[in-house]
């Protein structure tokens, strides 16, 4: 079977580093507010593409440098160059970056998005793809598509922010453009939480690693069914949880929670 | 035609008492926090598919004693025998816990739950399958399936948490199988609004006899429609509204609610 | 190509007026609170069906006169004559109204509902038809249809609010009827702000103006996507943005906002 060792890989246009089963891609221009180039964008879909065959590694931290997230497409690198592309060039760029979401809700591992200072326009949609974002007071958040001539339908930005913060919320924002504030964020649901500056990292660090010395054959399983579950019915989606969940009950993970209990201990999960 | 007297029901696994066109479903085995059980899953589930058949009772109350809503699967009485099942067992349970909540999602009858205390696990799915949910903020809600090794994938939560709460936090609690508490709950759109725990019954009997002294043929519309909809586009939903909202113009209630009003009365429902 | 001329449209039966790029629907009847009749509600769908091919408005305001917004389907003119319709006079007059919404989604302009005072029945789905809403703190929200002996389902309302407030909270608004304040509104996320009452046109003016000088080609196709995305896939929403967006970036406002960006200056758009 292919597998592909997350331990190993070596990024070269963001920082990859692993920690026992946590992996944490850090982007990395800090001068720029770490913006993604055609490079960056080809490389993030490559990883989380591969990212399904990866054993060693349980849990994503997607996170930036120099106290900002991202600001998105480069300016001179990306939009320039665009602006002299003919279709086919333009809708190779779009799947692209498109395809660096459905990479990253695709990979089995949870993704948690860790959000200081600027994430801005395809910095939001790498929030989007996360499963949880944990974000700072200060922290601008702003789908900016619109600001540069474009629609507010970008990487899936208009199936995922409103499932993630509602239809209402999301169409103002993607019309706009304008920057939400942390708190906001927060109250919206695009953060799972707000935390001090100086301690998102290692806030996003203990929920990975929790998740990690979980039960991650069960995490994959929900991440899957999040998914698959997008646009079926309810009476589809019973069955299909109810199969899943019989899948789960085989793991020998559902078994040493139940001995742990019984001895009144707590369990150590395996991912089996 | 097929008729269910639900008055007549006479519950073995846990209480079940119609005042009115109100039936109250108590969990009632205090001393474990209301556990369900292979037998109490079953029975919910066949009730639920009853009612369908049922033209006494208009609306359903579903609680708990003691203090508490559910603990979920009993450990010993279920997660136990689980760990050594083969899968044709396996799948049978999974698809009797999740026709619970599609036989609570099918009724007719609005369903109100009333949690206080301990919401965990299954508990917390049958609080899902409800159309409306009052609190107390002393409550715990907690999706605990991972902490038993499980996906949060179950009795159909990645389709009906995210629809509730969002996407975002709902992701955040079947990861991580946090307990929220009732403020959170409240805030977050679980609960529907919160009570102090000695009013809890009162309010859920005051909102569940309105409802079943309302048009109670346009309720099970409203039901059925939510349902219906779930994953239609746009157009289809407004088309499918249209021919329902024709069909509840041809009844009684809807003469009722013309007449009382043109003589400045309260209308009288009859519920058909 | 057929080409509608929304400037030079005389309505009948609401006032309409056109300000640059703006248009503003006011329903006017403030001695009833602005009801709709049978006349306002084909006019709605038949002036929005014509936006479709009208190029001279890029940005709708609908609100009301009188310190109102709407107060729904009149008791006399509409509920009284539906009691003595048969089927097919029924399905007609629920197609329209449900029409009516659809031809407001389907409109390529960014809809701005203004809504102070009372919003009831038919009046809180032309909110929901909206693209943003912008309402007072003393405004009252009410989805009266089961007050008057009828469903929810009533012009898409169960598949609309449930995406806009979450479904928990869109059973309880449509089972019970009652009315929300605007904090709650707010809150919930069915205003996207709140304004006081003698500045809430101006914010939908400024907040009109702002759009309709945007890309509003781009604006229009994150209209269009958002409504194409409603039972899609995760997958096949990212492939639909890359299709959507890559048409955009061969517009010239896509150019002008890169060489405005470069120059340092604000871009001038101009919808093409």
């Amino acid at each position: 079977m292919r597998k592909f060792k997350a331990a190993e890989y070596k990024a070269t246009h963001f920082d990859w580093k692993v920690d026992g089963k946590v992996a944490t891609l850090t982007l990395n221009r800090p001068d720029r507010k770490n913006p993604l180039t055609f490079d960056s964008y080809g490389e993030l879909r490559d990883l989380f593409e591969n990212m399904v065959y990866a054993d060693d590694v349980k849990a994503v931290i997607v996170t930036g440098s120099g106290g900002n997230f991202c600001s998105g497409g480069d300016v001179h690198e990306i939009i320039g160059p665009l602006t002299k592309m003919d279709m086919p060039e333009l809708l190779e760029f779009t799947r692209m970056t498109g395809d660096a979401v459905r990479a990253m809700r695709n990979a089995p591992q949870p993704i948690i998005a860790a959000i200081d200072g600027i994430c801005a326009g395809a910095g939001t949609m790498l929030g989007c793809a996360a499963d949880i974002r944990l974000g700072t007071a200060r922290s601008k958040v702003a789908f900016l598509f619109v600001r540069v001539g474009l629609a507010g339908a970008d990487m899936g930005a208009c199936t995922l922010l409103p499932r993630l913060i509602g239809l209402s919320r999301a169409a103002e924002l993607l019309y706009t453009g304008r920057a939400m504030g942390g708190e906001e964020s927060e109250r919206v649901g695009y953060y799972n939480s707000l935390h001090a500056p100086e301690e998102l990292l290692d806030a996003a660090n203990k929920l990975a690693h929790s998740l990690a010395n979980g039960p991650t054959f069960g995490h994959a399983m929900t991440k899957k069914m999040l998914w698959q579950e997008w646009n079926h019915g309810l009476g589809e989606c019973i069955e299909a949880e109810a199969q899943a969940q019989a899948i789960c009950m085989q793991t020998k993970d559902f078994e040493r929670a139940y001995v742990a209990f019984a001895a009144k201990q707590a369990p150590i999960f395996e991912g089996n």
